[in-house]
C-alpha cells in the first residue's frame, strides 16, 4: 500500500483490551506504520479487561483532553467483532476516533456537532478481512488513512444512529450532589463523574474546602488541594487531573482500604 | 557510532522474555536507536516466560505474517546467553531475524530459502560485550544495522546446521485430522497447529461448517465464522487471526472454563 | 505551542510508577510528542510500585549508562505532588535530567560535576497545572523543550541542596567486602552495590574465580563468568550486565528459590 503525503499532524492514540502478553498490539502497530510511516503512536493502554466497552469508553474520555487536536484516537474493544455491528470513524471535541459502533466513542458522539461515519469503503480495509481481528484488518487501516490525510468522507456514509453508552450524569437534589466512580486507577484513586464545572455549577460560590464528600459510610470534609495536604492514611478528596472528583487516601490506595469500586454512589453538599 | 543511511524499510519488531519491571526493553531501545535513528520499533511481546524459546517462536511465526516486507525482527529469549551457543541473523520468508541459535527462529528457517548467518564479525557489536546481556550488546546492535541498510553478508559466514525446533505437524489418519494446541492468547483463545491451509487439504470440499472438532471430553460440531455466532458460554471452533483452528468460548475464556493448554491434542474430523 | 528546532540529540528515557492499566504514560508520551514532535521516547520501566522513589533511583543508575550521551531522562515517582516539593532540572554524568527533588535523580546528583536547577519559570509548564499530576504538567513538558534544544539555564536557578538518596557504599573491613542487593530483576536475579571496579579495588590482583560470596546462610565459591557455567539449579555469582555482582540460579529465579530480597546483605572474601 503507498504511504500517503504527511500531513500536519498524525498523532494516533490507541487504547484496547488486547494485553501485553501476546503479539496483537505489535501488528496493529505494524499495520499503522506500514501505511502512515510518520505517524506517532501513543498507547494509553491496553489492559482494558476483555470486552469491557463501558471502561474502555471512560479512558478516552479522561485522556483525550489531554491530547492534541488532530490526534487520531483508535479503540478496540469489540466483542462483537465478526458480527452484524457497524464500525465507526467520527469527528468529535477537534479530533478524530475509529472504533466499533459498541459506545466505545461516547465521548465523541456526546458532542452535539459530531460527524460520524459508518465504515463501509472496503478498500481502506486490510485484505483479507479475518472474521476475529478488526483492530488489524478494519480499524487500525483506517485510522493510518486518516492520520495521513485522507479525508473522514471518504470512508463511509454519515449515520445519525451510533449506539451510546449510558451516561447517568451527576443529579442534584435537595442541595446535594449525587455521583458515582467511574475508574478506580493504579494509585486506587477512586474517579467520579462529577466535574470540577458540575460542582462550581450545584454550589456556586461555595469555596472547595467548604464542599463536604459522602462515600459508602464515609464522610470527608472539604476538597483537598494536595494528596499531601493531610496525615498518612486519611481519606482526601480532591480535583483530581482529568478535573473530576476523586476519592484518595494520602500514601496508600483508598479503593484497597475503604472497599471503593466502580459504581459506588459519591454525595456532595456544602458544609452546614 | 555514525548512523548510517535509511533505506526503504526500517521497521525493527522485538520480542522477548524481559518483561516490563526493569529496563532491559527499554536500554536495547535506546541501542536501536542510537545506531539507526530513524528505525521504527514494534514490540511484539516481552512477556514470555523466562527461556520459553518455543512460546517465543510461535509469536513470531504469528505476528511476522502480519508486518511489512523486509521488517527486522529481533527475537531474545537467550537462556544460554555467556555459553557457546551461536549467535543468528537470517532471511527467511521476505524478512530478517536476529536471535540466538537455540530454535527461537525456527519460523524463518523453515523457509527452504532461508540464509542464516552466525554473528562472527564482532565489530558490530557493542563492546564491552558482557556475558548475560546480549540482547544489547549483540542482537539489537546487529538488528539496527540490517534496518539501516548493512548487507546481511557483513555480519558472519553462512552455516547450515542452525538449531531447529521439533514442530510435529498436523497428523492425517482414518479420516481425521489431529493437531495440538500450540498458545493460549489473553482472551482464553486455544490457538492450534492445524491451519486453514491444513483443513482445506485434508478435507478437500468439505465446508468449514461441516467439520467437527474433538478436543479433550469436548466436542464442537461445525465451525463459526465469529465469536458471535453461538450463545453466551458456547464453546466454539473458528478460524482465527492468524489463519489457525481456535478454540473459543463465546463471551469468555475457553482456557480457563474447559481448561485448555498448549500441548492439548485437537482432532477434526468430517461430520457424518 | 510552537514545535523548536532540532537538536542533534532528541531522545528520552522515561520511568514512573503509573503502571500500564491507565492512560497516565500515554498522556506524558502525548504532551512530550506535541512540544517536541522529533523526540524519541524510550520508556525504561512504569511498574516501580506506587512512591518507591528508591527502586527508580536504582533504575536510572542501571540503566542510563547504556543510553546515548545528551538523553534526556524523565522520572516520575512523585508521592509529594502538590506539596512544596521542588521540581529539578540536572546535567550530570554526560546526560540530562527531569523530576521531582525527592532523590529519585540520585546517580545524577552525584556527579560532583552536577548543575541542578530549580523548575522555577513557569512558562515551561502545562497550564493550567493540575495540583496531581505533574508528570504531565511540569516534568514531561520541560523534558520536551530540553530535547528540543532549550538551555538548561532557561529553567530556573540553581541550587546546591537537591534531597538526596542515602547510598551506604560498599564498606571493606577485615579482608571482606560487605554490600547489599538493591533490584531483584524479572529473573529473579538479585542485583548488589558491589560493582566490579569496587571488587577490583577490594581485592586487587585476585581473580574473580578466587573470590568467594555469602549471602544469608549460603555460600558461593568463585564467581562464573555466565549463567550457564554450572548445572539448572545452582546458585552462582556473576558481574552482571551493569557491572554489578549478582546472585542467580542456573535456570530459575535465585530471589524465589532462596528467598532473596532487597537490602539482604551480601560479603565477598578472597578464597583462603
Amino acid at each position: 500500500m503507498k504511504p500517503e503525503a504527511a500531513p500536519h499532524s498524525a498523532l494516533v492514540s490507541f487504547v484496547s483490551d488486547f494485553g501485553h502478553d501476546d503479539w496483537f498490539v505489535g501488528v496493529v502497530h505494524g499495520v499503522l506504520i506500514e501505511i502512515c510511516p510518520h505517524a506517532r503512536i501513543v498507547d494509553l493502554t491496553h489492559e482494558i479487561p476483555p470486552g469491557q466497552v463501558e471502561r474502555a469508553a471512560f479512558v478516552l474520555e479522561a485522556a483525550c483532553p489531554d491530547l492534541p487536536p488532530g490526534t487520531v484516537n483508535l479503540a478496540v474493544v469489540d466483542p462483537g467483532v465478526g458480527t452484524g455491528r457497524r464500525a465507526l470513524a467520527v469527528r468529535g471535541r477537534g479530533q478524530l476516533f475509529v472504533g466499533p459502533d459498541n459506545g466505545i466513542l461516547e465521548w465523541a458522539l456526546s458532542d452535539p456537532e459530531a460527524e460520524v461515519r459508518a465504515l463501509a469503503e472496503e478498500r481502506w480495509f486490510r485484505h483479507p478481512v479475518s472474521r476475529t481481528f478488526h483492530g488489524r484488518d478494519v480499524f487500525a487501516p483506517v485510522a493510518a488513512h486518516l492520520a495521513c490525510g485522507t479525508p473522514l468522507d471518504a470512508f463511509g456514509p454519515r449515520i445519525s444512529d451510533p449506539a451510546r453508552l449510558p451516561r447517568p450524569p451527576a443529579r442534584a437534589q435537595d442541595g446535594e450532589l449525587m455521583g458515582r466512580v467511574m475508574f478506580v486507577d493504579r494509585f486506587g484513586n477512586a474517579l467520579t463523574n462529577l466535574t470540577a464545572a458540575s460542582l462550581a455549577n450545584a454550589f456556586p460560590g461555595v469555596p472547595e474546602e467548604k464542599l463536604d464528600v459522602r462515600i459508602g459510610s464515609r464522610a470527608i470534609r472539604g476538597l483537598s488541594r494536595s494528596y499531601g495536604d493531610a496525615a498518612i492514611g486519611t481519606l482526601v478528596a480532591i480535583i483530581g487531573s482529568s478535573g473530576r472528583l476523586e476519592i484518595a487516601q494520602v500514601g496508600g490506595s483508598a479503593a484497597i482500604r475503604f472497599g471503593l469500586g466502580e459504581g459506588d454512589p459519591v454525595v456532595v453538599s456544602a458544609a452546614g
